[in-house]
């Protein structure tokens, strides 16, 4: 395994051996290890000193069962801070069997201000002229690179939101089904790929590689283990595998937290209409997939492949946390309109979370009426096309507020809340406010907990278990869904980690592990100019009541400061 | 003399005593010892916790001349730090007639939603409704509100920028020929006016009511020896009079410092066009007024009025901050057509020099060619129109960069900088990375400074005793043209004082006060969540060059961070 160096500015690429004691940390640590040591804090995260970092989970490359995630990271442009994005699809897997450790993105644009593709095979990485690829869509620049080169390529790509450096802009892989829309969505990492002119890149790797394990017999006994959990565990073998992660729907409305007309409401009374449910009925009436795994060897399939009302491919997935933000918070109840939305996105490789955020701010401002979903449509397309709205929306919510002033903007440090309002799930709340990624319930979600979420005496002990599991999660390359098997026996991961690497260690290890990156992450922050006063959700959530639990959000600022002490 | 505290949300209008030991504060210092005591510093700018402070100089109140400026401040919603914005006109002198030693606006805007004007006259003050002059322009502001009160009131205002919450919204004050143009542009303080719903303030106070003299022999000893300095100063009686402001033009462009396409070059090839010499015989031919007095009493007269091709009024004033921004910046060579965008922008209530560098931002991204001025009027015309892009050229370059995907932006703590580019001129360089103002040239312009511009190991020095100076003028009320005066005097300012107040202070005072306003700003900054991150010139400055200097900004970061230590 070696690092793989690319300098776009120069034209160089150059393997070199990993760095002294770095072989320890893959996924969301290392990005966070590379940020520190490679990166000034200060430097413009579009400007030729920012980096950017692929790096796979430690347990990737094996196909276990939720567990091949991709880590890409950088500074962000949308907080400013550090950002680590991670996804399913097969970039992980290639990059593994490739050899990669991790992928190093340097310096500005080629002179020449040419595009590239970056290749990379067995027998070494290349870089090649892009220019015929810009400005294409994901699904076209899917079908030009494999024509170009072969069916069964990884790619990991930007469409024209990256090329244009939208805030909102992600960086997207395959899946094994050659559906170009897993993406590393949030923080605007598309743009820094995009401020480099990297177009994409192609993992050429037809056949499986997988590393070796020092222990093959332990490794298959905990993996068995681990599948056996996740295989009698409802949630991952019926809730999530029938609905996916829709099924989220009827349990945030439920909690009054499910965003609702720029986040001024926490129940929808058309939450039915969008349910996992009722998609799931509405899908599987027309043909569509109802299950789908996005990573070969998943056998939870939580996502879906939603087709429209003649049986055609609407868009895959259709994922909660778009319902939420681009239905729910614009008060569309239509399923189908929402999927049109979220192709547009993928189309255009960008964060549906933060878009749709921007929609509701959008439409706070007067630019269309909630539940007008013809009108966030026509706004989808401005994105779509660039008009100056467009670019207001494509800049995400915060910077959207800024241009339109909006006061009611559901973000922390710049990046919006996902689906679950923070005033009827405090213990998310304390996530969004504390994490160093900024809003964002991938780096603890508090929802599934028994505990009383209105309650905010409790949720900071919560948050911050959860966030350190999840930031052990993302360092291991393993799926959220895979938690569910994890958490029942504490000796997987250690026996796993045991097999492939021979490293003893304990039954704590996940949130060791979890605990080192955010700190990690949390001093990179600090040296960019993050202090407490980043750790706050926004002061009018504070203050403005949230029906129909009519709760604000009230956990003590000293709790939120207090939290990784 | 009292402190009068209106508060919007529940129209309640009160008069206090001052505050024990705050008499002694004025202007900029007691904008931030009200912040600090008051404003909770992470709070929502555009929320009802901000509060805006008006409070006139400690000089304000005898028509001495350059001595009667208003300072306005708050909690800054472009900057997110704190922001005093002084303008001339007769507000100060108004309020100090009327025994108001400051002015506290708090609170949300009323919960009818209706727009208010707060009148006040000798017999005290009354929140009026306003709901007729929502929209209208501040020419037309002015002349209703000057029917429906009185020919001779005061009055500070807001134009639509303010009402729709541009990030670069001023407030304005009306000069002593009823012009409503002098404002407190930066920092977009006429937004937090607006979150309020308070389009203006009607001072009603038709007599001089000079406030009491301690020792009036002293005063006018003192007043009589500054006037003699500057009439026999070549600066203030006759370069300024005849030139105006705009006679920096030859001097920053021989420099190689005026911003020019949008800071990408230091020296403009049609500086002569737009100099302040061109402009004074242009506008004399015309019969505009070439020296023109925005206060009472200043015998300097640096304002001008100037006068189209027909004779008529094209703006009042054309000043250098605007005709490098809005000129040179972009490429525009034709006084007329920067008079043009200048008239809309005072009509509009909002700063040139944010609103001229947004401009250069789009331009850099694609939106207008350099040098045609005639998509320049277009562009303010959307922003007179609100149409998205007007709107993102209105939130300042900032933000208009974010949204526009653009690097080359020239802000400091998210405000756009001033016509001297620091590179050139590296005092004034190190003046906006370290000012608790943001980038911004009234905090301490160094370019009359007999010094090597362009050696990096001088600067920090000559912008701290700058930056000191200009915070004590800001805190008297003094322009910063009364210092050709007071420099060439030590005694005077201290006689001053002594005169007005009967203090004892010495020949220090003046750097004293100006260096307390300055701590209590960076307390209240830091509490606001800024760093030393936040004291940094844009990262692009450092390493691209200026031509035809060179020269890149290479003052060290840790003498910035050392500079009021």
């Amino acid at each position: 395994m070696q690092v793989l160096r690319v300098n776009l500015q120069t034209g160089t690429v150059a393997y070199e051996d990993i760095p002294q004691g770095w072989q320890t940390l893959g996924g969301r640590a290392l990005v966070a290890r590379f940020l520190l040591d490679e990166v000034p804090p200060l430097c413009d995260p579009l400007g030729p000193s920012n980096k950017l970092i692929w790096t796979p989970g430690l347990l990737v490359g094996h196909m276990l069962s939720s567990c091949d995630r991709i880590s890409i990271g950088g500074k962000s442009p949308l907080t400013g801070g550090v950002k680590e994005a991670n996804a399913g699809g097969t970039t992980g897997l290639k990059m593994v069997w490739l050899g990669i450790h991790s992928l190093v993105l340097e310096g500005g644009p080629p002179d020449d201000d040419s595009w590239k593709i970056l290749y990379i095979d067995a027998d070494g990485a290349r870089l090649e002229d892009a220019n015929d690829l810009v400005g294409l869509g994901l699904q076209d620049t899917t079908a030009a690179l494999i024509d170009r080169f072969d069916p069964k390529i990884g790619i990991s790509a930007i469409g024209p939101a990256g090329e244009r450096l939208y805030m909102t802009a992600g960086i997207t892989h395959i899946d094994k089904d050659r559906n170009l829309t897993r993406i590393s969505a949030r923080g605007g990492l598309g743009a820094v790929m995009g401020s480099k002119h990297l177009k994409a890149i192609v993992f050429n790797c037809p056949r499986s590689n997988q590393p070796d394990l020092v222990d093959p017999v332990l490794f298959k006994d905990a993996s068995k283990r681990y599948i056996k959990r996740l295989q009698e565990h409802p949630q991952t073998s019926q809730i999530y595998t029938f609905y996916g992660t829709a099924a989220m729907v009827k349990m945030a409305n439920t909690f009054g937290g499910i965003p609702t007309r720029n986040f001024s409401q926490g129940q929808f009374e058309d939450a039915e209409k969008i349910s996992g449910e009722t998609i799931h009925d509405l899908n599987s009436a027309r043909g569509g997939e109802v299950s789908h795994a996005c990573m070969p060897g998943c056998i939870i399939k939580c996502s879906n492949v939603y087709a429209g009302s003649d049986g055609e491919t609407l868009v895959t997935p259709l994922e909660y946390e778009t319902i939420g933000l681009m239905g729910s918070n614009l008060g569309i109840n239509d399923p189908d309109a929402i999927a049109r939305m979220n192709d547009i996105a993928n189309d255009m490789g960008m964060d549906t979370i933060d878009t749709g955020a921007a929609i509701g701010v959008a439409a706070e401002a007067g630019y269309m009426e909630f539940g007008d979903h013809q009108r966030a449509m026509e706004l989808m397309e401005e994105v779509r096309t660039g008009t100056p709205l467009g670019r207001i929306i494509a800049s995400g919510a915060g910077y959207a507020g800024k241009t339109l002033g909006v006061e009611r903007v559901p973000v922390v440090k710049n990046q919006a809340l996902s689906a679950y309002d923070p005033r009827a799930i405090k213990g998310t709340g304390v996530t969004y406010a504390t994490s160093p990624q900024g809003g964002d319930h991938t780096s603890g979600l508090t929802i599934r907990a028994k505990v009383d979420h209105l309650d905010p005496t409790i949720q900071v002990e919560l948050s911050r278990n959860t966030q350190y599991s999840m930031a052990g999660y993302d360092s291991l390359g393993a799926c959220i869904m895979g938690g569910f098997g994890f958490a029942l026996d504490a000796t997987i991961i250690p026996d796993l980690i045991k097999g492939r690497y021979g490293w003893d260690v304990s039954t704590d290890y996940l949130k060791e592990l979890g605990r080192e990156a955010i700190l990690l992450e949390r001093e990179f922050n600090h040296k960019a100019g993050f202090t407490k006063a980043d750790d706050r959700l926004p002061e009018w959530m504070t203050r403005e009541q949230l029906p129909p639990t009519n709760a604000v959000f009230d956990v003590p600022d000293e709790e939120l400061d207090a939290i990784f002490d």
